[in-house]
């Protein structure tokens, strides 16, 4: 007997015959005599309808805890009516809001992040032999005002309640079966992994890959969470597992991504002296722009310039920020460019094969696409490209990887 | 300056052009330097859409408590909104759920009552100068789980939090501009009153003038908390107060209301020995139904009947709980009828006046129209007639009572 703990997104949950294929699979582990707790997300387009009609209200944008406190309805809705299919099935169930499962969070409404996860109420009902439905992707502050974790959060809320009560396993449910080497609805020959490190799976996920929230890959690392990545429209289908693998024999690219929502940002004619760099990346830490590439060259006349990216829903607050240095960092000026892409090879072991950069280059080269700035790490080579260029780009870094 | 309690039910707040409606009453309250606490109801249909929702999945009626869970989001979306209307027209304002608020109750999910408000809360935004937005109809008991107060309940939300915290008044928003002594959409002449006694509004509330719910004008006069009832539609029109009126000088018949939600129900055939009744009505108790009128009448060979009726919700549940005694009470048959309607009038003084009730009669008489149940009360006489009579019974006698 294990204690399982599921994720469905919205996608799984959007009508009523989806809920009840959720409640199938949700019950086939169920009378295999496991625990089985389960985190949902809004249905359907829920989310969406709810942001029109705060936007209906108010165009230049409500307060953050208004936001939160209007969200939080979609995955209310959604726990009552999965809870009631499997109630319908004929199976014991209780489900829970963020609050009420214990999900105690910072205050940076909209973007919160779990302080902890307080499973007592989650334990009791299951020690009374009943599935548990939690709402995702909210929790409540230390003023007990609801908060919720920002898109895809449900994933981090199903990692935190596997952490929290040291669950066997934490399966993630999505609309593909597994984690594959490129995105297989664009790559032909994209292959689907039956394991890959968190370490892997969180360049994968900073990527744009999209399988898994980052947040979540990094608190499965931390916490030693077992995830798995599976397909609710297959159940009976292995996904692809992510856990912690220690030694790489050879370097193994397991998978190219591409990451539309990038805007390159330069800072234009910096004067050339200590403390420049610092600045800016404080001030934009401050604002909390997750600033991703930076690049840094010598511009004309002893300036210097600095690029980096930022993601799209950013690049606004992002420029404020940095021209509200312009006073004192004398600089000339600030651009940007959102008509971008950034194109990543993942996999363990590649600092240790030098080759493996220049092969991603050649590929690029050979099919005519210019690179803007380049990143690397130790198990990724990131590259910035046009946009138009994207899906050409994954494709031939695939075939020179990928057979 | 004063503590003012506002109500507005879902139809006031069904757009987001009513709720900037709203907001504006709410605000020209908070400018003139009195606090201001706002009780809401789930926008529009919402409430109806999650029942719809809840059908699709679970035709037979899911459980309560899941219901409860699915139900109190409509409110979260409500609040929510005229928090951001009111933040948008530049006034600082808080959301608060029924538990955030301090709302406890019972666990009778679908029909809580309300065992105390905690105000603290609400008290603590006050102090910080904010408008505070409260969910109507909802609480939570004492293991934490989410309860509705049914159908109605925001009123008793709103005087709930009135009598907490001991507000000066408690405004109770509706699409009517004041309590009528007829509906005034449907009798010609019917007059709006400036004043009633907690105890008229409570027969006519009962009775279904569907201005105030019952429960509410009971707790109103529990507390002694004054109301007003005026129309959010007319902002400026001063509405009906209702409130502990001590001394009537005469016979004054307030109004005139019809009840179509209710069926009368027979049990025909009992032996005539003592407990009869009592096990009957006592097995209605245990199943939680509400009996209004109750007729006894002596049948054929020694036997007799009991009629009694109860709300059409009931009626299954009703005839249900009296078939289970049929072996023990040996009677001969149960029959229901649900094509009826309960025409009352109500008004003080009414016990020291019999000519009223035979007015009454004669006014049904004049019309044709055939009596089958008739009840009494110190201040109300109401008949059970024909449902297609409804509305003919009301203007007939209103106009034999009012000019």
């Amino acid at each position: 007997m294990s204690l399982i703990v599921k994720k469905f997104g919205g996608s799984s949950v959007a009508n009523a015959e989806k809920v009840f294929n959720v409640a199938n699979i949700i019950i086939e582990d169920y009378k295999k005599g496991n625990d089985v707790v389960v985190v949902v997300s809004a249905q359907g387009d829920t989310t969406d309808d709810l942001i029109e009609k705060a936007r209906e209200i108010n165009p230049d944008g409500a307060s953050k805890r208004e936001m939160d406190m209007l969200l939080s309805a979609g995955e209310q809705i959604s726990i009552s009516l999965l809870a009631m299919a499997i109630e319908k099935l004929g199976y014991p169930v209780t489900s829970l809001l963020g609050w009420q499962a214990g999900f105690l969070t910072d205050s940076h409404y909209s973007i919160a992040r779990i302080k902890r996860v307080d499973s007592e109420r989650i334990k009791n009902e299951i020690s009374k032999k009943h599935i548990v439905i939690v709402a995702g992707f909210q929790g409540i502050n230390k003023y007990d005002d609801i908060t919720t974790l920002g898109r895809g959060g449900s994933d981090t809320s199903a990692v935190a309640i596997a952490a929290s009560m040291k669950a066997d396993l934490c399966q993630i449910y999505t609309d593909v079966d597994g984690v594959y080497s490129a995105d297989p609805r664009k790559v032909k020959g994209a292959i689907k992994m039956d394991e890959i490190s968190y370490d892997e799976m969180l360049e994968l996920a900073t990527l744009g890959a999209q399988v898994l929230n980052n947040r979540s890959v990094e608190m499965a690392k931390k916490y030693n969470v077992e995830l798995e990545v599976r397909s609710s429209l297959e159940p009976t289908v292995r996904g692809t597992i992510v856990k912690e693998i220690t030694k790489m024999e050879k370097t193994l690219i397991k998978g190219v991504a591409k990451d539309n929502n990038v805007a390159s940002i330069s800072v234009v004619g910096l004067q050339d002296t200590p403390g420049v760099a610092f600045k800016i990346f404080n001030k934009l830490a401050q604002a909390k722009i997750n600033v991703d590439i930076i690049l840094q060259s010598v511009g004309r006349d002893g300036t210097k310039d600095i690029t980096f990216t930022v993601p799209q829903s950013d690049v606004k607050t992002a420029v404020e920020a940095v021209d509200s240095l312009k006073d004192s960092l004398k600089f000339q000026k600030v651009t940007f460019d959102e008509s971008v892409t950034k194109v990543s090879i993942v996999g363990a072991g590649m600092e240790s094969n030098p080759g493996i950069a220049s092969k991603m280059f050649e590929a690029l080269f050979d099919a005519g696409i210019n690179i803007h700035m380049i990143s690397t790490s130790e198990i990724k080579i990131s590259v910035l490209i046009d946009e138009k260029y994207a899906d050409a780009a994954v494709s031939c870094v695939h075939d020179k990887f990928i057979d």
